[in-house]
């Protein structure tokens, strides 16, 4: 059966359909007042998101694109920095620090594993001449389903007093609390395809006071990328080249959606969903690869001892039309990933338990009652 | 009267049907057998387009995003290279060759007038160290209409030998003959809502192996425009980062779509959709800003001496819902410009000129017949 594809993968997320018909609109040319005002509309539906007073910019970029905005817009060659690295994209924002000549440090945790706030803690409180010039953490880790613990790692930046604290809120923000002012986060970049509902295309950084401080001595070379740019002409609600103008009409379809659902909700509907998963999952016996107290609202990550993961997914997909993601790197078929981020209702989750209890009784796994999934979701449902 | 809205201007351009009914559809998975196949025929059909067996990368990034990438892929910090400059987007190219510390000499002309290619001869000849890693180019120069010397300013780069030929064909390809293989064509960089008929958000780069050779020793920073990542993922149907699925599915449909019209056919319907609205343009007595040797396929540039340019695209667009584009910089209200690019029918182009009479009659200008200009466009369509 056609055009019954169901995502429950940590992006794209499923679309609503008043932000598909927006896509399909004829595009409008993005020099006109219709569509700034639109871009004034849509800037202050993101600071609301954002819970903030700072810019918030749109870049027409990939999550990936909008974290080095916000990495190489604020320092120079050379500058010290220190890179939580508990998965894939702690990895990837290593590699970026490397990639522009910064000097960069990893504090690491096992895949699957919170990063210690003890470990940043020790380097910034030893750090006297105040060298560490900013803190990368990758709030929600997409490739494990971990939550890093963002309040203390940033009460210890805070300490440090020098230090940006830069965060990856790929998939945090619009799915869990993240509230920018509040713990005076320097710089938060998101995605799309995440918590705002529409399909890939678009990045989002928020900038402090303090890193546009540090924007003016920062020597990194940048044009596309020049945070300052997008500054300038957001200021006036425009962009500085040319924007992806049918997502841009989409999203602001779908923060108008998020605005009606309220912060709250948003974030405890996320929780709640959560906490069925994962109590479906163990009720199936099967071992989550993040521990509880740090699991991400927007991804769950599940072991599969014993059997293949891409078996697993492969099935899921064929017999009922649902998209899980798998492992990356190491743990390719080892783990695979619901997503329950963005415009995923109760039912979703359900119907993915359900559909995951048929398919591990097929393939022959029998260490749980079946109905049980459904049983421990409903239990939170209900 | 709502939803009538008619672009004329040089991107975004009209869109057809079929690509926003793509662009509406639910998004799938990136990291599925289905999209990678569908990047691979969309791989196929751009060097299709580009004639080329170079590699044609697409990343998620503005026109801007895509040329930057096309320079800071090849070239290290203090290399020299030569940028003509003639218009709005030649200027961009000097100011991101100096952003990135380059060595940058300017090649000017006068807006409105073509770059001497004379010019280039001489600063490449007289190179005889070779020095001169590049000559970045604006084939189009969308700001003003004019159409630069793309073939006789490459024929000097290739007789230099050592300069890499980078090209802004943003508003050339897909509308102009650009003969990547034939004219040994080393970096050439366009954007989605141009010739390719889809909304803003992608941008395009072919690479020859020539460039990919300076690549290995190129030392500016990169990573989210890192074109070796694309190269790689590409080579794999793949994609480095999460690309915009759905401006990715439109595009499949508009490839398809230009590929059944056929490449002569596309290049002269732009033509004469050129030609039919210069000589209505003379017929109006209007000046037309670009020479006609040089005169862009893609857009005119028409002066309106004595009159305010703003004041009529406010009426063509109050009037009759066409969107016109303005001058840029110095050139605000001094000109206005009539995109003729992409999904845009004969059609398209006598509305627009029938339209151009009544609004200019009703600002009281008098220097022509009453239907001569439909009468000139006419001429060229009969």
């Amino acid at each position: 059966m056609d055009d019954k594809l169901m995502l429950m993968i940590p992006g794209p997320t499923p679309v609503p359909e008043a932000a598909l018909l927006a896509l399909a609109k004829h595009p409008i040319g993005h020099r006109t007042a219709e569509f700034s005002n639109m871009i004034g509309e849509v800037t202050e539906n993101l600071k609301w998101l954002h819970q903030t007073e700072n810019d918030v910019l749109t870049l027409n970029v990939s999550g990936t694109g909008a974290v080095e905005a916000g990495i190489i817009n604020f320092l120079s060659p050379g500058d010290r920095i220190l890179v939580g690295s508990n998965g894939k994209f702690g990895e990837r924002w290593v590699e970026v620090g490397k990639a522009f000549g910064l000097n960069v440090e990893a504090i690491t945790a096992e895949w699957g594993k919170p990063l210690d706030p003890a470990q940043f803690a020790e380097k910034l409180q030893a750090d006297t001449n105040k060298e560490i010039k900013a803190v990368i953490l990758t709030h929600s880790e997409t490739s494990t389903g971990v939550l890093n613990d963002l309040a203390t790692i940033n009460s210890h930046v805070k300490a440090h007093g020098e230090a940006l604290i830069i965060v990856d809120a790929v998939t945090s923000l619009g799915a869990y609390n993240v509230e920018v002012d509040v713990l005076g986060l320097d710089v938060v970049a998101s995605g799309s395809q995440k918590g705002y509902m529409i399909p890939p295309g678009l990045g989002f950084v928020s900038v402090s006071p303090k890193a546009w401080e540090a924007y003016k001595t920062a020597k990194l070379p940048k044009y596309y990328l020049d945070l300052g740019k997008y500054r300038k002409a957001t200021a006036k609600n425009s962009t500085p080249f040319t924007p992806p103008i049918n997502l841009i009409v989409a999203l602001h379809t779908t923060l108008g959606m998020m605005k009606k659902e309220g912060l709250e909700s948003i974030f405890s509907r996320h929780e709640r969903q959560k906490n069925a998963t994962r109590a479906a999952i163990k009720a199936l016996n099967l071992p989550l690869f993040a521990p509880d107290e740090y699991a991400s609202p927007a991804i769950t990550a599940v072991s599969v001892p014993g059997m293949e993961a891409d078996k697993i997914r492969s099935a899921m997909k064929k017999r009922f039309d649902i998209a899980l993601a798998g492992g990356q790197d190491h743990l390719s078929n080892k783990i695979f990933r619901i997503g329950h981020l963005g415009f995923v209702s109760d039912r979703d989750i359900l119907s993915c338990i359900a559909s995951l209890e048929v398919v591990l009784a097929e393939l022959g796994y029998d260490k749980f009652t079946p109905g049980a999934g459904i049983a421990a979701a409903a239990k939170v449902f209900g």
